[in-house]
């Protein structure tokens, strides 16, 4: 299945979510290096680079995830499940401008760092797994909660 | 160029970098969708699912973007200038994996949120280049920071 | 009724904390002044002023920001309902230090940037009073979010 | 010398303000259940006690922590030494009022936490004076980054 047809079948079939959770898809055709590739050029193209230091970049980014915690500071848990199936389309769209932003500085707090962010992204998956083997961890939220406490 | 050669090239040359700022690059074969797909996967096969309420994944984002900041926190901007060149490899990849951990849950978020993270990101990107022209935005820090402060 | 009475009250009256939500209080011998003395006597007798930049500190109570979220991250709002009467005693300590960490990096920063905080803080709360008149804000969640929105 | 004195001489003479650190002080008046008190009547007045659950404070907060944050992301440390001699009165004015919300919301999510704050501030002083002893953290920079690392 294409991730065009997961997008599909997901609008024609909402509320199938449940069932079949990897009914959602990303467009995959986007690589974290093509935007990296894109903020780079954005900020050479207005002499920026100079204001995007490590340090600034990474305030930045704080801002960012400020604005994006605004948008779920007065919904309770039961306006916010999965899917946000409560929300409007335009609040929606605004929190994926919102979660775009932090990527975005991310993504530049990590070039600016010289850091390989998705091969760094990988190996800390595989950490996790070896960190969490799903033998051990799975069950309760108790034993989810000290599982994680003890590990961190 | 290759990613791969980029890099090389990064490794063998660094002082160039000021003059090509390319010589950086992330590893390319990395999308968006092929992380959100791997989280997802690890909290399945842990029954982790449950947890990770939209508001959950928030809060722990929040939680790793603190750890990212406590690298940054008793290193002025003299230690910490484009490149990272003053910080050891050790503080390095410690560093790729706070931020690692950052990218993981924003993904995750995403997934939960049902927002294709990569598509609002170009979008993103498209709004930014409308929003801030370059013949409009280049020039004086005093000028990025009112026309930044104008249009926030 | 002293803060002391106040306290006992609550302690032999939990359940009645909805009807007078006056029961909790705070010790009110602590100024703000006293804890930036204290915090100002702390760095100078470690030498540690010269770390104090503004930015530097506040990185750090970002990264402090960051650890109070983990205690609630895997909680959600069923088991953080107002008093937490869900915590263990252990578990509130632990938040209360958190919570002082937050509290005692922006009573630094404010320093550090010669920014009367009490005083910007009673300021702020008489703005807030204006622009959030009772009988325009007073009904349901809707409005208040739709207000705060507006004014935002 | 009371605080109004040290506020007093502080304006006569700022530039002083390196040889004395102690001339610059808050309003000594205001203690954190003070504060406390006029946010809940805030609260109470507009019918908001619903809306202050832990979680949505804490989320309040983080917002304005990056709203704090924001002020300080396009200037480097050399735009931001103590005091901030290179802001306006505007800027610092804002920045009082960014700090404010922070505040003002840690003291409110104390409060629906029912966490003493200031004994907790107190306490954590204390703790941190155990923790540090100067005799052992007077001295370098790393050092102190050293030590910070391996009791944190």
């Amino acid at each position: 299945m294409t991730p065009e047809e997961r997008k599909r079948r997901r609008d024609d079939d909402d509320d199938d979510k449940k069932e079949d959770p990897r009914a959602f898809a990303f467009d995959a055709s986007v690589s974290l290096e093509s935007l990296r590739l894109a903020q780079a050029d954005f900020a050479t193209a207005r002499d920026w680079d100079q204001f995007h230091t490590p340090r600034n970049v990474l305030l930045a980014m704080v801002g960012e995830v400020g604005e994006l915690s605004e948008l779920f500071q007065w919904r309770g848990d039961d306006e916010c499940s999965v899917g946000l199936p409560q929300w409007s389309e335009h609040d929606k769209t605004h929190l994926g401008e919102e979660m775009a932003d932090v990527l975005l500085y991310l993504v530049r707090l990590a070039d600016q760092c010289s850091v390989d962010l998705p091969t760094a992204a990988r190996r800390k998956l595989e950490k996790n797994k070896q960190k969490y083997p799903p033998e051990l961890c799975k069950g309760s939220a108790a034993k989810y909660t000290e599982y994680q406490t003890k590990n961190e």
